[in-house]
């Protein structure tokens, strides 16, 4: 499949900033094969009229629970603890396997939609996922979540032993577009015998691990009391931040100077998901910190049980607002720093390696935005225009690997109606209650 | 005109918090009708299927700039001397009256196509905004700003008194659409003889004053050092809070308790912009102490040059992300808390009393939101749905006064592709450089 795209701006995130204006993109067998002009033997197979609309590598999300979707809105302006076991664990309770995946393809319709091709995720009954994620085309770090508290806990009781298979049975699948690792939900769920197994696990099959973090000071407090240690350096102690791949952990809200250094020095990737923190009005991380002592940070949304949404451009948006304010700094954070944050950086934390920049070789993970509605003009600054003005439905065309999900509001790989209307039915079986909105399903 | 919504989700912020489901909504000569079920002898002109679709009040913006449009992008991540001094003065320095109409007019549009029909404006040649506001079909609170530092710094070298005759010569024009007030830049830029000249003409006139307040600690202590009270009190002491009209005052960023005393007793309204905040590392106002001593609160968007966009949802999401965050606790500002401080207060701020409310006898200034996109399934709660999740481009009709302004992507009363052109095309020339990226001009 070749695909060139004419007459495109492009924002490459490749190094230098650059902007370049009506060049030529061409795509070859999933990647990017030159950016300026085509090769004049270039036969493509489709063209793209690049014209008022930008290109910019796609976005990765670092952190969710994809079919947590079935609980978008059902647990709002709530404390966490009421969210959490007043409402979503009601709601999972009545979860049964195929759920996840209709829940699972909602979310990835979304984030194509919003010009995301790739997500990490961390939930339960993950072949699902796993599933869904290969029939759209887009790419994903699979963990399959496990409590450690005694198998009744887990959704479908599924034992340490089961969610290890999932790591050996898909890493790699659908043409390496998926990949897998440990998913321990976290320290203080599991015992520590637990966590060492998954430490071993990840040695002997090659992968890395993907975790809750130190999200409270409670967490830290307890930690201390408990080993004597904070949640990084019992991680650390654990082997659990020096395994095969990267390990990925999500939060890291409280972080001591000693925690930041670790984290830097094992090259551990921590997943911020500033719209979380804000909903659930949870610390917000040490992000300037962790940054200046070159800790690996990349933006996700969590779950959109929290989150209520998948949207990087608006977690992209809000992380650099809230650090800009948070520093006292309007040069904190500038629009060229957060759009790496939401690009290769957690491309590079879910081992997507080369993804999040827009030059010859690197794999063809592209989006174009389409610049021409008011809030993008006038045009002076397409980047700014991107990160602080750009709504989702501007993203016009998603490429994942050189293939097309996404053109002009079509969905390419999913069927879109279908897996809406499965997932709302289920989403209200789930609360009891009957479905309210959706009255016909369409086609 | 009679129109009648058929079948529609409906959230009525009518003091009651309730969600109507497959109701009946009627609209005639500028008020709703009925919302339930329509009369029986109900003859509309125009029938909309609103099923799938949730009706709420319009958005109001209780602050901006509107022809500052033309500097979006202008000036990114910069601090704020040098956003001000090195950029957006220089390229004001180019401005010509006609271009306060395009930059206006592009605001309108992109206003209207997210769901705001009204706004309280604050800039030069307003006449233009005027004009822009009157074809629009939206409402307008306009103010003439006017530093009084010497007319050489006036855009167009206008007096004082050319902008009060602009108050008297636009106001209740458009059929009342558009009101008007006074508009003292602020209270550091103008001698105190000059506000009060502003108090006498607000009280022969008839109207209120919309102006800048205690933006900043540099501007309490330079207050507290000239006049001997902070800038709230000395607004006071000026009679600028005690008008025949509300006072409406930009920011309020630094607040004693007194100061907060103050605005609650003379129930001035303080308009409270967020992501301007945000963006610029500007102090965040004390929004929670505000509220619990009954002070009048607006959400608005400020102009686009610091902004970004006139995007009321994403202003409406902030404000209630940086509050839950700010006073750690998720509760804080709930979803119909916000919706209520992005509709019903800023039209009260503007004198557009019962516009924000879905009931009979109100204003027909109403939106209806598409719920059929992938990030609003499973629509278990339409408010946190639009509040935490909606894109502008769910908004899908918009009226104003019962006229409709925009349908399903389609500008009733404006030309937005003219609007764009013109617009780019200018702000191009104010900044010196040859217009990029529109290339054709359409049509």
């Amino acid at each position: 499949m070749r695909t060139l795209i004419r007459d495109v701006s492009a924002i490459t995130l490749d190094g230098e900033d650059r902007l370049l204006d009506s060049v030529e993109i061409t795509l070859e067998e999933g990647s990017i094969l030159t950016v300026g002009q085509a090769p004049p033997d270039f036969a493509p197979d489709s063209v793209v009229d690049g014209s008022e609309l930008v290109a910019l590598p796609a976005f990765f999300n670092a952190h969710t629970h994809a079919a947590m979707t079935l609980e978008r809105g059902w647990a709002e302006d709530l404390p966490f603890e009421r969210w959490l076991n007043d409402k979503i664990w009601v709601a999972e309770s009545a979860l049964k396997e195929e759920d996840v995946y209709w829940g699972a393809a909602l979310a990835c319709c979304e984030m194509i939609a919003s010009g995301t091709v790739g997500f990490a995720d961390h939930y339960f009954w993950m072949d699902q996922t796993a599933r869904a994620v290969e029939e759209s085309g887009m790419k994903a770090l699979l963990a399959w979540c496990h409590f450690g508290m005694g198998a009744e806990h887990e959704l479908g009781r599924k034992s340490f032993e089961d969610t290890v298979a999932f790591v050996e049975r898909w890493q790699g699948a659908a043409e390496g577009r998926i990949r897998t690792t440990m998913g321990p939900h976290s320290l203080y769920m599991a015992p520590p015998e637990l966590l060492q197994r998954f430490v071993e696990e990840a040695h002997r099959v090659g992968v890395g691990a993907h975790f809750h973090l130190s999200e409270s000071h409670e967490q830290m407090e307890q930690s201390m009391a408990t080993h004597g240690m904070t949640p990084v350096a019992y991680a650390a102690s654990l082997g659990l931040l020096d395994l095969p791949e990267p390990t990925l952990v999500a939060h890291c809200n409280v972080l001591t100077p000693d925690d930041v250094e670790l984290l830097s020095e094992t090259g551990s990737w921590v997943a911020h998901t500033p719209k979380t923190y804000q909903k659930l009005a949870m610390e917000m991380p040490p992000l300037a910190l962790m940054l200046g002592n070159k800790v690996n940070v990349a933006l996700g949304t969590d779950g959109p049980a929290s989150n209520s949404d998948l949207n990087m451009l608006e977690v992209m948006r809000i992380a650099g607002l809230v650090q800009k304010g948070a520093q006292r700094d309007p040069e904190a954070l500038p629009r060229s720093q957060l759009l790496r944050l939401a690009t290769q950086a957690p491309a590079a934390a879910m081992g997507f390696e080369g993804s999040g920049v827009l030059a010859p070789g690197h794999p063809a993970d592209l989006i174009l935005l389409d610049t021409t509605a008011s809030h993008w003009i006038p045009r002076h600054d397409l980047a700014a225009g991107v990160v602080y003005a750009s709504h989702p439905s501007d993203v016009a065309y998603v490429w994942a690997d050189g293939q097309l999900l996404y053109a002009r509001g079509e969905y390419l790989t999913l069927d879109v109606d279908r897996i809406r209307w499965e997932a709302e039915r289920r989403a209200f079986r789930l609360v009891g209650q009957p479905m309210r909105s959706m009255r016909r399903y369409p086609g």
